[in-house]
């Protein structure tokens, strides 16, 4: 995409925008649903509606061929070049809980492990210990170690998991895992990969040493893995790149934290009713994008569960009529990547999008379907450009020349 | 596409992978067809078949609108951008007749040509000497000219077409042609067009003068005219991008030399049956792709002649039970351009695709043709996304982002 062009027509003005991203939305074709998918095997009698009032087309979340996790493809929906804005594995980790990162903190996905008496380890996940086990531990962690300059924070994620961020002047990311992904190794030491690591490096050495005199007489979690290493830096936001006050209307962690690192004022919600309420009352209170999320398409297809995949789609369908009452001038509906049941994982299939509102070259399809979207109006696209398409939509992006 | 990333991504593990590339595939509608392409009137009982069974779409060689020689859109099939990897005229003169360049090496296509008594030439194409004196001639001057530091390769094309490569220290492409491109006028002296072209441009005129001296009795091809100079610089491989094991099933040399740019191990044979069965014993030998050329498609194409150019498809229909019995776990046959026998040209048209194998987004076309390739499930995409597809397909690229 043309860097700085959306930005450069983008006007303060127009209607409110709602993006609803079903989670892992695309799949493939079932056997046992007669060779659709659970798109197409859903009845989705308020989705067929709108379709025909609508657009649809199908982006691809990053690039033909390429498998995308959450962080960027949902950065990608957002506008937000998905390599350029690149969210490394440890600050997704730290949002994935919920911790609130700022510009400059290194982050690390952590795991407690067990080291026999020469050192090795002996089990990389510490016997799977429970969470209330790992809570007291990153407890211990987070007021017993002291580094002088530095904050520590030693977060639980879950089970034998953890998180541990940094925060302090001078880090960077370049520096080496000290996991060394199996078990009869020692852990390694943490080395910094340029120059520019060599005080993340000394820190994190720091830590390990602290950790490892606090964790000594654990069983079975008597040592910690660090890997993932990732510095966050400050995106710009919606407002800044687009003029728009948005909101995040999302039940899962990791999502509230892609949106809030875009400066989304994000609404925690513990379901979909609660997510539509949230979207209401951001548009009554003057909010002009908002994005809700809704998990239980891409859960199902992980499982493989087309059963329940295909339910999940049709109690989005149900809940469409309250979501058209939320009075929003252009609505989209489309997944951030397929989830194929077949697969059991993210893909890089093409996803479905539907356009609703503003001026759309409608009337073209009579169902949202994997298969309708991709002879859709709006074509094949990357899915940096949704973002382009939905300012139009809503009357928000100048003419670009004269 | 972005640059690295499906690099970055690639997995030393998966299904081996064939590319078939029928040459110039694509057409326009023929009058004589009934408005149908040759794609469209041959009978493909098993194409109709596979293309059932798998996810169709649709290639632009390089970008819309435009057209490509054979080594570009090769080279964007193979997952090569065919404008950061450029091959040069003179190289793929070189490489057209199965000259084993090497890095280094410049190359350049050369003509005899017929000079008058004043120097200036009066038929650039010696009145299309036949092969066999050209190949005299080349054997006169390969044998009889000498410059220390360099080794001179002059090789018989065709009728009045040579190609010279010269092979030593310091050679650079930035050197003038000689070839003034009219008949009355003098041959052109080599001039450096960069300062780092001069040893270029003073090994030419060596070589120049050399030629004419050699060439001074004979008639009527007493001169040569050089143009289209080009430098080899070594490509990565496919096995240092993609972690592919690959090899090269062709029966023209150019293709195999194209192939052999980029570390394909060259199988050459003397038709489709053979190639076949190069092809089967190259994944039997553990080569995770293998890449298999298919000529008479656009042979006939540039001839006009559609009859040919649909019987050719049929052939290579009645070809692919066997091709599917190699053993392979993805299939992608395509074409590398379109080769419309109304124009008897390669042409920018898109290029459709067939992908089988792999989990797929299939059941959506009924036979392989360019209308359906158009509405498929992969969309319209840049030939130089293909390879990605290819190694998604065949569970040999990792997830970007967590």
């Amino acid at each position: 995409m043309y860097r700085g062009l959306v930005e450069s027509l983008a006007e303060n003005a127009g209607r409110p925008i709602l993006l609803c991203v079903l989670d892992g939305l695309g799949d493939l074709p079932i056997a046992e649903l007669g060779g659709k998918t659970p798109l197409e095997a859903a009845r989705t009698p308020n989705l067929d509606r709108l379709a025909i009032k609508a657009a649809l087309g199908q982006h691809i979340p990053i690039e033909q061929g390429i498998t995308p996790g959450s962080g960027p493809a949902h950065l990608a929906l957002f506008g937000y070049d998905p390599v350029e804005y690149f969210v490394g594995r440890g600050i997704l980790s730290a949002l994935g809980i919920g911790f609130p990162v700022k510009a400059g903190d290194l982050a690390a996905r952590a795991n407690f492990c067990t080291l026999g008496a020469d050192g090795t380890i002996t089990d990389r996940r510490a016997g799977r210990i429970d969470t209330s086990r790992n809570s007291e531990l990153t407890a211990k962690l987070s007021s017993g170690i002291r580094i002088p300059g530095f904050e520590v924070f030693v977060e639980t994620e879950k089970e034998h998991r953890a998180c541990v961020v940094i925060r302090g002047a001078g880090l960077t990311e370049e520096v080496s895992d000290t996991d060394p992904g199996h078990d009869g190794l020692p852990p390694l030491a943490p080395k910094a990969l340029q120059p520019s690591g060599e005080t993340a490096a000394r820190v994190i050495s720091e830590f390990l040493d602290q950790a490892g005199a606090i964790l000594a007489g654990e069983r079975p979690a008597n040592g910690i893995l660090l890997r993932g290493f990732a510095c966050h830096r400050r995106f710009p936001t919606l407002l800044e790149r687009f003029g728009l006050r948005s909101a995040a209307a999302a039940v899962y962690p990791m999502y509230r934290g892609v949106a809030a690192l875009i400066g989304m004022d994000v609404r925690p919600c513990k379901d979909m009713e609660e997510e539509i309420r949230a979207a209401s009352k951001a548009v009554s209170e003057g909010c002009s994008f908002v994005f809700l999320h809704y998990k239980p398409t891409d859960s199902s297809g992980e499982d493989g569960n087309w059963q329940a995949k295909t339910a999940a789609i049709e109690s989005f369908d149900s809940a469409l009529p309250a979501i058209l009452e939320c009075g929003f001038g252009v609505l989209c509906i489309t997944g951030d990547h397929s989830t194929p049941c077949a697969m059991k994982l993210h893909s890089w299939h093409p996803v479905p999008v539907l356009l609703h509102g503003g001026p759309q070259r409608s009337g073209w399809s009579a169902r949202f379907t994997e298969k309708e979207a991709a002879a859709g109006a709006l074509g094949t696209f990357s899915a940096v450009h949704l973002m382009t398409l939905m300012l139009s939509s809503a009357g928000r992006l100048g003419k670009y020349g004269a």
